[in-house]
């Protein structure tokens, strides 16, 4: 049997007891490490679990799936993914290639982020199509994804942004000279995002068009949902590229047009504060 | 500390470690029983749990918070919630009166329906807006919810669909004479869901207009997602309104117009056999 477990988005104790008694007996336990990371690393994981764990990159998962399912008929293996199995990334290609060796599968949910954002009081019936940042470079600097934070807002949808994560990156000259020497991890935080959102809203403004959103535009900027120390600050566009949210995961909502009291009653529990650097609040809104 | 505690899907079992750990330590411990339920009844949870549980109906939760917060402020209270506690229903009116009573709350989170229904394969970022269908009466019957259905499938979007449940009902008759004896609770089927939006789509044709959807669009139905014996059924709304899916709870998914090949091949693992009493499967869509 191969066994999908999601492990939640905080620490080592966010995996289920249905989850957690899995990964105890499985012959082998992988680890999904190239979609999301929780605020504790792999050792705390195996400390608390009592198992080893194999680091499976995106490379692996889909080049050496067959490595992964090896046995899976036979015997039980774990493939532990941040998040639920299903949530932001799918792993559809991992059960379909399981089916076709006729081994069974079984899901073991747990929180995503595409439920957890919920915490901040926006009503996640209300969320429209989910969009993906992802790191400009100097040469490619995609805009395409703005489309939908325009049909989201156009429905008075919420739009969640999933902010760029880059782990296992080579530089050009390690990947043209093929050392497998990788460059620290690199994580997008709301400001980054935020920023990235005012230079598509300029660049519109420069060809002429209306954009969909403004520096006003009221959003909220989450930070590491579900550990102890989450964050979460409701404000402007504008006030989303000064926040200081500590560190990573970060993730970005840009509110759609009608917002109900009771939203606006729990974001205006983390509305940023007035003496901060910026100084407007949602309450002034 | 006002705990708000996910319990997923599933069983006992599907509670987080973090989660069982705080039940376990809190003074009182609340069991929300109006908006879903889990494969197990409340003794199962009191046995797994080790503790006892006050259940906390519709009314209680907003008539009685004060209750529920009480003395919060100096001890530690659960308050459990199947799914997530910010998933299909919030609770943010908890939260807030919390937060008046100037006690502090965290969330635990888990799975809800409102992520976990990617194991069928469709992707949860192409999900619009969340829609509910309620059980109609002979004098009430809603079609408004059909428009949003159709906006999502406008801009290409899946919508989920939350099929209707019905706890501590009175009948009329208790209901007049203020007798507190309760009908046995109800909660809507696939097939109940298929008949009615089958009627919605005839009255719009007898009416001259459009239907969004027709008898041959493709749906998914979802029967005890996360729970061990959990059952997916793709096929088109015609074939929902027969298909046996078992106990509850039941959702149903309206897909968008355009699928992904993945996704497709996904549903291909859950398709109603050609064999039964429907001829058509979604292989030959």
């Amino acid at each position: 049997m191969l066994y999908l477990i999601g492990l939640g988005l905080g620490d080592a104790k966010d995996i289920t007891v249905k989850g957690l008694e899995v990964v105890r007996r499985c012959s082998r336990v992988y680890l999904e490490a190239y979609t999301s990371v929780l605020t504790v690393g792999q050792e705390a994981l195996e400390e608390f679990y009592g198992r080893k764990l194999i680091l499976a990159d995106r490379e692996e998962v889909e080049q050496e799936a067959d490595n992964i399912l090896k046995d899976a008929d036979i015997s039980d293996v774990a493939f532990l993914v941040v998040g639920d199995p299903f949530g932001a990334t799918t792993h559809s290609d991992l059960v379909l290639r399981a089916t076709k060796l006729g081994i069974p599968h079984r899901v073991i949910h747990n929180a995503s982020i595409m439920n957890a954002v919920g915490c901040c009081g926006l009503q996640l019936y209300k969320f429209g199509e989910t969009v993906s940042i992802v790191f400009w470079t100097d040469t490619w600097r995609p805009e395409s994804f703005f489309d939908k934070v325009k049909k989201n807002r156009q429905n008075g949808m919420h739009t969640l942004c999933l902010l760029d994560i880059k782990v296992k990156e080579q530089s050009l000259e390690n990947l043209i000279k093929g050392r497998k020497i990788y460059e620290p991890p690199r994580y997008m935080s709301v400001n980054q995002a935020a920023q990235q959102l005012l230079e598509i809203v300029q660049n519109q403004r420069i060809r002429g068009e209306e954009p969909a959103i403004t520096e006003e535009t009221l959003c909220v900027g989450l930070a590491r949902v579900g550990a102890d120390d989450q964050k979460i600050a409701a404000g402007t566009l504008q006030q989303m590229c000064t926040v200081d949210l500590g560190e990573p995961l970060h993730s970005l909502i840009i509110t759609g047009g009608s917002i109900h009291p009771m939203e606006m009653e729990m974001l205006s529990l983390f509305s940023i504060p007035e003496n901060s650097s910026e100084s407007q609040s949602i309450n002034g809104l």
